[in-house]
């Protein structure tokens, strides 16, 4: 598998591929973070996967279909281009694997999304981007993400005002301390905790 | 393809395998309609993932992991079982289209039922449903979908009372008509519009 596939390095804010052009290619991070996004109608953005260091992503390649999201650089990312016709044998495996993973990752974010509330959400996403590239420990060995209430906003179907408003209670707790494009968890077992309380908002 | 893997035959309401059991094999739906379940804390039953024909599921299977989920039959299906190690150059790169696609269906169901209101959840779910074997054409050419309202509250999670709140709204508009198991879709032009509409609860 390694040593087939074009190298490529993309900074932050790059656009790989947007919804509508052609499939001619799929993709895999090697390190780094991207997120494929789409726009609803009112022109809100809306993250609808992550791709990992690891990931395949532009599946849609493997049908000759046209790309159906964005796919936007988080984080300085190394990438591996593949043509359909480059998968062999280990390839398709791994390439198998990675999608079947990534499949059960978005039937759990699904789930995930629909029986929490807003501020287990926003915790729940913290918690995983701290386990991405945009994760890292201060000098103090506290965990922080690099993130913008933009990004938190659109990876968990809300506005920016309700991120803001969490993020001040969830600091008025002194569970997380946050600046600019800056969000520090003080309290793990007190985050970790509210993903498990059962005030969740189960159903309409 | 074809002629590999056991062939299985499964009523409704069978069990095919539960979260938790090893995952020894995995499986391609030839006919029929099954879904993927998980089950809250409180207890509450939410579908995570339909099963169509031609879809592969268990792919935990590659990575001999446990399966996650609980897969019922909705419908009298007809199944082929895979080993892992059956899976050749076709039949991987089969298996690799339908999880793809897969994945392209999960995004696209998790940002539909983020952007959409729970009258436009309902209406939507229907219609995917009488897109497969539940649904079905009355004796006078009118597509109708065989659904209680409470497998139509574990798709769309929601509750039953919720739901038949909506199909009693629905059925006072004159867009459906409804009764045990049956829901008739009288005008689907007034449907497919309601998905359209702007009324969408965007974001909390």
């Amino acid at each position: 598998m390694e040593g087939t596939g074009q190298p490529l390095r993309r900074d932050r804010g790059d656009i790989l591929f947007r919804p509508g052009e052609v499939a001619c290619s799929l993709y895999r991070a090697e390190t780094g973070l991207l997120r494929l996004t789409e726009l609803t109608q009112r022109g809100r953005t809306v993250t609808v996967r992550h791709i990992l260091p690891g990931d395949f992503f532009g599946e849609e390649a493997l049908t000759c279909e046209t790309y159906r999201h964005q796919a936007e650089v988080l984080i300085r990312s190394s990438l591996r281009r593949f043509e359909p016709s480059d998968l062999s044998g280990s390839a398709l495996r791994s390439l198998l694997e990675s999608l079947g993973g990534q499949l059960q990752r978005l039937v759990q974010a699904e789930y995930d999304l629909q029986t929490a509330d807003l501020r287990q959400r926003i915790v729940r996403y913290l918690l995983e981007l701290a386990d991405t590239p945009l994760g890292s420990e201060d000098p103090d060995n506290r965990l922080y993400v690099r993130a913008t209430h933009e990004l938190l906003a659109e990876g968990t179907r809300s506005t920016r005002e309700s991120v803001s408003k969490v993020i001040t209670d969830l600091r008025a707790a002194g569970w997380i301390e946050s600046g600019y494009r800056h969000i520090t968890l003080l309290d793990l077992p007190a985050l970790m905790g509210l993903l498990h309380s059962s005030q969740a908002v189960g159903a309409q």
